[in-house]
């Protein structure tokens, strides 16, 4: 079907959500508390962090989301994680600071946190900027709000689609990542909100769907966050099953864009590989065989060095239980084939160096076993990666 | 018992047993090529890695180590993996070659390489080297073969010990890392001989045990080579049964301490860290908690940076399947308790980096839910590490 889509429109809104971006002095520089206020009470669905470890904004939203909300308030520099029944009062506490000033009910106000674990939130300095949150909320105040969450991240991440035609409706995605990208469930975190007439039981299974065909297809480091969080809200406008085609296509597309926003700007990544393992015998066996490639330190450096050293990627291949003949695999790398049946083809390395000086490169390992495949993106492992997580808190 | 091992000897050789290592061309520059030579036919015992490509001296050794040896050939900068039959037919063609010059069997040779994976072996440049190599073999030549076998590797790694009295035995042990060091074997080449006269039953049921216990037990980057091997050589003497505990208190020691060379020479690792992982339900609990946190490249970058960042250590530990409690776990770095029952422990920031920054950090995770316990020692994760393997065929 043709969705008719409109890509490009920077100042899509959707009519009744308002956002905004201030700096409250939770971080000492920059936006840091994003608030989003719905005029109409919203549904919600969520995927949360696989982690067992849950940070306090989890442990309370799960309690919340189960009825329609009206405000999301999300601050960067505190994950207020490991921080004990404290940290979850410590949102109850500014529920019931925030209500009053937007008229809404406390129980109606979902959180989100990212920046260090093991600390509390500024309590004091979150509420008394509240106000000031309030007054800045508008329809146009997302670039704001995507800014606003940011910790690592080099730009904000914003995707905006709406649907042409004699229905207009519109999906709005925002995330953030960058660093603590996990193999399972990849982002910090993500918020889409939409008005699309859908049912909440089909909003529900196009959601997970979505979620597994984007953020659970990205890796930036194996690590999994204990405040992993992805928040779909949705109008509870009358259903229309014409729009389910339609939504699908849209949420799927709006995920998939933002979550490759997140790997390209992972922490310290110059460049993105795209693994592609097919020839399986079974979709799990590609899949593992994909992930451990994507999470091999020895791999990743070696696409920073822009290095054609396929011998480390049969390595990584090989360290799985998947059963595979090393005899029967094929590497290529960037289109050009460098090992055949497990054994090197010559080639020529200075022009393979310059093929993978890109900012995309493409993997694709052949087990020659059978018919399944799986595919996922990574970063490269770079000095400024470790850098980065050497100093982040000083 | 006292064993009354002598660990200071560094001229301490074993009759018979000579070494070489020369420049032989492998490598651009220095020494690329070990030799060892037994007068008398020693029995094998070997650990090969578990990744299921294998490189081709693995594939070729277990077809000959099940008779007795009198040689073994080491080279240093081509792995000679992922190089089909033809792999295994160059080391056969060696074996041909450096038989007659010391006239032994050519099914009396092993090999073990290390290096680049994909590449054959230089065969007519080692063949040639061969006569050189014979000619310089002495008792006394272990320095020099430690040096041939090395990569990445910044210092040799030897260790000896002899057990003094009236029966004097001694082992040897020589090994060579230092990155793609896995967590399940962890090593890359390593060699120990002994005179020790134990039964081949005893000897294989103390080495499984020693590596269990030592090369088992060090992580530098999670990658299992396709090359990773351990060797013990054993002479065929009587056996004697009061030898037995004095040579495994001998074996775990030498083990112990090439495994700790290995880990402390990790590939641009600048101290190590020591996960203990206690008051786990299960021993194997503790040893997935105790590795995932040994893996985590944010708990490694933190150790990089001296930051007491207890908050990627318990998110490490929650993201296994060990079914813990957040609520009940304690974090000690340094002897500091820094959380207790999953929450900070108010602590100064300053002094803690200052403790931190040391050659060795230790990690104290006490899960509060039984009494098995697990230690894995492993490396920050470096700039270096990142220079070394990004431009490593370069």
């Amino acid at each position: 079907m043709t969705a008719g889509w409109n890509k490009m429109a920077t100042k899509l809104s959707i009519k009744g959500i308002e956002f905004s971006g201030i700096a409250a002095g939770i971080k000492p520089q920059g936006l840091d508390l994003g608030l989003v206020v719905f005029r109409d009470p919203m549904n919600v669905v969520s995927v949360y962090t696989r982690n067992q470890v849950k940070c306090a904004h989890i442990l309370y939203d799960r309690t919340i989301e189960k009825k329609p909300v009206r405000a999301l308030v999300v601050n960067s520099g505190c994950a207020n994680a490991c921080t004990g029944q404290g940290g979850i009062d410590d949102l109850a506490s500014l529920a019931s600071s925030l209500s009053p000033l937007i008229d809404i009910d406390r129980k109606e106000v979902l959180f989100a946190s990212t920046g260090v674990i093991g600390k509390r939130l500024p309590l004091e300095t979150i509420r008394s900027a509240l106000p000031l949150s309030v007054e800045a909320r508008s329809e146009s105040g997302l670039d704001d709000f995507a800014r606003a969450i940011m910790t690592t991240d080099t730009y904000p991440k914003v995707v905006r689609r709406s649907v042409k035609g004699k229905k207009p409706y519109t999906i709005i995605g925002v995330a953030k990542g960058s660093g603590m990208i996990n193999p399972l469930f990849a982002t910090m975190l993500a918020f889409v909100f939409t008005d699309f007439p859908v049912s909440p039981a089909d909003i529900r299974r196009s959601f997970k769907t979505a979620v597994k065909e984007s953020f659970e297809r990205i890796t930036v480091d194996g690590e999994c966050s204990t405040n992993d969080t992805v928040l779909l809200f949705t109008s509870q406008k009358e259903e229309d099953a014409d729009a389910l085609p339609v939504f699908e296509e849209g949420l799927r597309d709006v995920l998939k864009d933002l979550s490759m926003m997140v790997v390209r700007d992972g922490e310290g990544a110059t460049r993105i590989a795209h693994i592609i393992v097919k020839g399986a015998k079974k979709k799990e066996w590609a899949e593992k065989v994909a992930r451990r490639i994507a999470l091999s330190p020895l791999t990743k450096t070696a696409f920073y060095g822009c290095d054609p050293n396929w011998g480390r990627i049969i390595a990584a291949a090989g360290d799985t239980d998947v059963p595979l003949d090393p005899a029967k695999i094929d590497i290529s790398i960037q289109g050009k084939m460098l090992a055949k049946g497990g054994v090197e083809i010559p080639f020529d390395e200075k022009k393979m160096k310059k093929l993978m000086d890109s900012k995309e490169i493409s993997v694709v390992v052949n087990l020659n076993q059978g018919k399944a495949s799986f595919d996922i993106f990574t970063t490269d492992l770079t000095y400024d990666y470790v850098k980065i997580n050497a100093s982040y808190r000083t």
